[in-house]
């Protein structure tokens, strides 16, 4: 069948990579760096997509769309901005094309189209929108504004992974002003618990709630908070970010507002963003060495029924038999497919579906109808039982519930398992480097310590849990005072 | 108020685009070309997007993500296209900018960072898009292929128009893959009829399903499917548009399957697609000089409700009473919005939701609270009527469904007055310059008699009406025999 997974234990990366081409999830295209997202995929990105549009229309935010192209001298105006995002970018110069005079059939770059002034491809929008901003914020009235945009960005990424870095991928970007500095945190913090609430509660992925230090901050904001996961590999993965931009953005685009008591203000703001990066995280973080394993809440198809029979005459019957189950199931408003397809063996189909992590199968065949069951497959546990087909809606939606359940509980204990507290530098390098996940220790506080610990370790301050503990230590790698712990680790 | 349109009938390009920006759908930005979708904008585009989007998957159909970029050579592989799409497009030549060394704070594009093969921002995706399915499609097992993306697009247009023509615009795209041309052919035809059915029930516009003459044909395509509207000022507009291509594309990239008689053969192509561009015609064909007048069935907003009251004492007894007749709307399935902000007067709220093209406004002060009344006004006749507020939420739903057939009925009764049948050259150029609308009339058959009969009326052929009845006669410029009227009109 071809159909084989490097496993886990051999090849992680390889696995991975595998598994996304295998489950159908995404291919490869001929432009480097680019993915195409497959049906499948998509499928599952819409999923995801809907929940977080339902969010975010819940907490009062509106969708528009700005233009793909940001002018070059946009990028230049936030300072840290530009640092931090006009490098590695996709440069439109030209806006033409003409036949090739001196070879039929080829075009060339007309050399007399060439822009005044670049293009660039957006990274992220917060200079086009800004820049939109100026003009539909005069008073206090036009605040708070509350908008988010479904789009394409393109950063270009060297080494590039199917949905975990890709030169293009989609995302959203919701992007905030408010007439005050405490209203701007408290939207980048709803927004953080809006992230961890669907990432735990749809993707079955528990979260650590927290913020960046200065050195991991988004370019152009005063505080990024983040969600951080843990894959099964031990490494974290940044599942989505929330920034509080201060002024600095009204500043550099010249956003001000009329106050209640008729005086200019600068505009405060927040971004806030997701992306089909949360689909690798989905898959690192559930699957096995047979498939996909995914979440029933955003699964593009729940269930799955394969008949077993020999000739059209049993054929017939499971068939007479699977139309009353499958209508019983949509009705119970689960997602399901009947694949009678006559081109391969029931077997062949089992793997294909746990290869692409369908939560439940269902196999049906004359024994099992003259027994009134059928045989049910949980994805999550391989468990397989007889369970009697009257009822077997409310039989699956139960299951479906549980494997939910089960794979945030999973998830949850793995990943509860994987922090360590270290207090020694020898403890630490030992903690990253065998046995992976979150090291939490105390750290002085500074950027040199911090990035010194990177290079030795390639382990990186993943965040400043919310709420976190204040405990005085010394700093593992400087010995100096240190107010709290933070969480270490080596991150995608 | 500074919210007066300029009527129509002194401009009909300023109403539109005062339209346009007064009615918040959306505003000009930055880069040349390029529109922002105003967040009421673009909640009316996530209304005709997801009711597309249902009927694309009622259909079988997929929806699918391809790169945004499409390499220059795969542009050059198909010869027509080539010729029709690689001219006026967004050029990436490189991948990196750096700080400018002359000037602080400035970015320069990298020279070091040019492209080996320079990259087009897709301006349609059956380059890139052929070019994955040569990977996907082995036997005819894999066929059909029914896949559609929804995506953003440049064509580097040197006229622009908001929502009519723009660089970038949003759109969907369906490209499918068949194992013979009857069966592509009934897909291409399917789909026009879907996007009728669409334009028609949702849009409230009244279409001429028909095929485009072979100068008017997409590049690359056999056969072009048209659906063409009629717009207020008496100009045609195309509404969606969907292609026959042949074995071109499978040629061009080489898609092959192996037949159920075990033979290599080239898959048979489609591609269709509609855009943001249905806005404009949305906007142009049912509003008025007032403002925007929407369908009920996507309109962002169905019914609005606005207080009339002295002091907080009456507000309190309104809201009391509008809370009620609130929930009940809801319950209805009415989208709803109480204006009680105390920022406006009424009068001024009225204008200011008659702009927005609020389909039924609600006005509820204490007499009516007395009397057991409510007051409503429709937006599409202006006519007001006190109704009672017992039953109010059914008495709305009626009268949503009673504007959405009276705009279609209106504007059906408008475009069937505007189809003129013609017999000469004289009795043509006076159809098309005093009286707009569709003129009918009898064609040789020539693209050079098209071509004329353009440079000197600036009217096109429309389409050749489906089903269009045969007829002998005389082609109105050339004298040539004709075996059918064909519809020209001036188009936008």
């Amino acid at each position: 069948m071809g159909n084989e997974l490097t496993s886990r234990s051999v090849d992680y990366a390889q696995w991975y990579n595998d598994l996304i081409l295998k489950g159908g999830l995404a291919d490869y295209s001929a432009v480097r760096g680019c993915m195409v997202i497959k049906p499948y995929g998509y499928a599952l990105w819409e999923n995801m997509k809907d929940e977080l549009d339902r969010m975010f229309k819940e907490t009062g935010h509106v969708n528009a769309y700005f233009p793909l192209f940001v002018p070059k001298s946009f990028l230049e105006k936030e300072e840290g901005h530009a640092e931090g995002f006009a490098k590695e970018c996709a440069v439109v110069t030209h806006y033409r094309l003409k036949a090739d005079p001196n070879q039929k059939g080829k075009l060339i770059v007309d050399p007399e189209a060439k822009l005044e002034e670049e293009l660039i491809v957006r990274p992220t929008s917060e200079a086009i929108i800004w820049n939109a901003y100026k003009d539909w914020i005069q008073s206090y009235r036009d605040l708070p504004l509350l908008i988010n945009q479904w789009a394409n960005v393109v950063r270009w990424e060297m080494r590039t992974r199917l949905f975990l870095r890709t030169a293009e991928f989609l995302w959203q970007e919701g992007h905030t002003a408010h007439a005050t500095s405490e209203e701007a945190i408290e939207e980048a913090e709803k927004m953080l618990h809006v992230y961890a609430d669907f990432v735990e509660n749809y993707m079955a992925l528990p979260v650590i709630k927290g913020v960046k230090t200065p050195n991991e901050r988004f370019a152009g904001a005063l505080e990024t908070y983040c969600i951080e996961a843990l894959m099964q590999d031990g490494k974290a993965l940044q599942a989505g970010t929330s920034h509080f931009l201060g002024q600095n953005f009204a500043k550099a685009f010249d956003v001000k507002y009329l106050t209640k008591e008729n005086k200019q203000e600068f505009v405060w703001a927040t971004s806030w963003g997701v992306s089909t990066r949360l689909i690798g995280a989905l898959v690192m973080a559930h699957s096995d060495d047979e498939g996909l394993v995914l979440p029933p809440k955003i699964a593009p198809l729940q269930a799955v029924i394969v008949p077993i029979y020999k000739g059209q005459e049993q054929k017939a019957l499971v068939d007479e038999k699977v139309h009353g189950i499958m209508a019983s199931l949509k009705a119970a408003g689960i997602s399901v497919k009947y694949d009678d397809s006559d081109n391969a063996r029931p077997g062949w189909k089992f793997a294909e579906y746990e290869m692409k992590g369908v939560p439940v199968r269902v196999a049906i065949g004359p024994k099992d109808i003259e027994n009134g069951v059928v045989e049910i497959a949980r994805r999550d546990t391989k468990e397989k039982k007889s369970v009697p087909s009257e009822g077997v809606a409310e039989y699956i939606k139960a299951l479906l519930d549980e494997i939910q359940q089960n794979l945030y509980s999973r998830a949850l204990a793995f990943r509860d398992a994987s922090i360590t507290e270290v207090n020694s530098w020898d403890e630490f390098k030992k903690a990253i480097s065998e046995k992976g996940g979150f090291v939490s220790a105390h750290w002085d506080g500074t950027g040199e310590t911090e990035e010194k610990i990177k290079e030795e370790t390639k382990a990186t301050i993943r965040c400043i849990p919310l709420n976190n503990k204040l405990e005085s230590g010394t700093c593992v790698f400087s010995g100096k005072p240190s107010q709290q712990r933070v969480l270490f680790a080596q991150a995608y």
